[in-house]
């Protein structure tokens, strides 16, 4: 029962989420027992304006 | 002044939409009190390759 | 598989939740479709002290 | 290390969200102390179909 | 209409709340227009055994 | 710079935390690359009365 909400830059591939999800899903049942189809994970695509640090988005350049 | 965010697969209709967020705000109206206009819902529609269940992308074929 | 999350102000009773999740429950059925058990909602009681509308805590004198 | 989720309706530009996220991350340090670095900013433009006050979608007249 | 979710270790005193919530508010008028009360704020205090950055909960020692 | 937000029902122990924010902090960089210090987790701990599934809190007995 376990839900993941994970927030990242987007452009990552479907490649990339499938092996992530495949493996997020694995060590969440190793550490904390249940059964896979117990884990629901749910990916946010951020596009670099919509995401700061420091004050300044990543769509900006950096100082 | 209760706040919904609801995820869902994408492609839900506004129809379908219109008729959730009257429904959901009555009930909650029914069961907390409070007026309709303290009711704020947030919908967000999940592309099937952002939601993974038991360690497999909803874009994916189950096994 | 819709999810909500609901956030309200804490001193809900658990009577009111119980009444509140079934219900959500049955209008999401009934507009969305789906299985009752596809429906995950999760409740957040906030203090007051951590809601603020207007600049304002809700802990704090109203003016 | 504060993290801040903002939610708006879609439309802003990204001079304002560049100004926003400026001036939320100077308030924050001038309040809480800590080094700007460590403020993380994430904005997410709702759609006016996805955000419903008082049950009815800001996409819809309102009476 | 704006709405703020602000994630810190917990910790923070009231008045340092107070005077977050008021100058967020405060600038969120002044980058976006609208009025005050339009925006809410929701604080979320996190237990330092409840964050973790670089795979190392914040309530562990760090190398 | 991913973002890991975790809810789970209240009841897991600190081993268990620090265990898991390990192995995701790994697993993740070794799919998404970047380095263990860009990836942040936090955990929210649900209690029973505040998740239902199937329109049934956590805390109530199941048919």
């Amino acid at each position: 029962m376990p839900t993941y909400h994970i927030e990242m830059l987007a452009g990552r591939t479907v490649e990339q989420k499938k092996k992530l999800v495949e493996e997020i899903t694995r060590v969440t049942v190793e550490v904390l027992g249940g059964s896979p189809n117990s884990v629901d994970i749910l990916i946010t695509d951020v596009p670099r304006e919509n995401w700061a640090t420091g004050g300044i988005l990543w769509s900006e350049p950096r100082p």
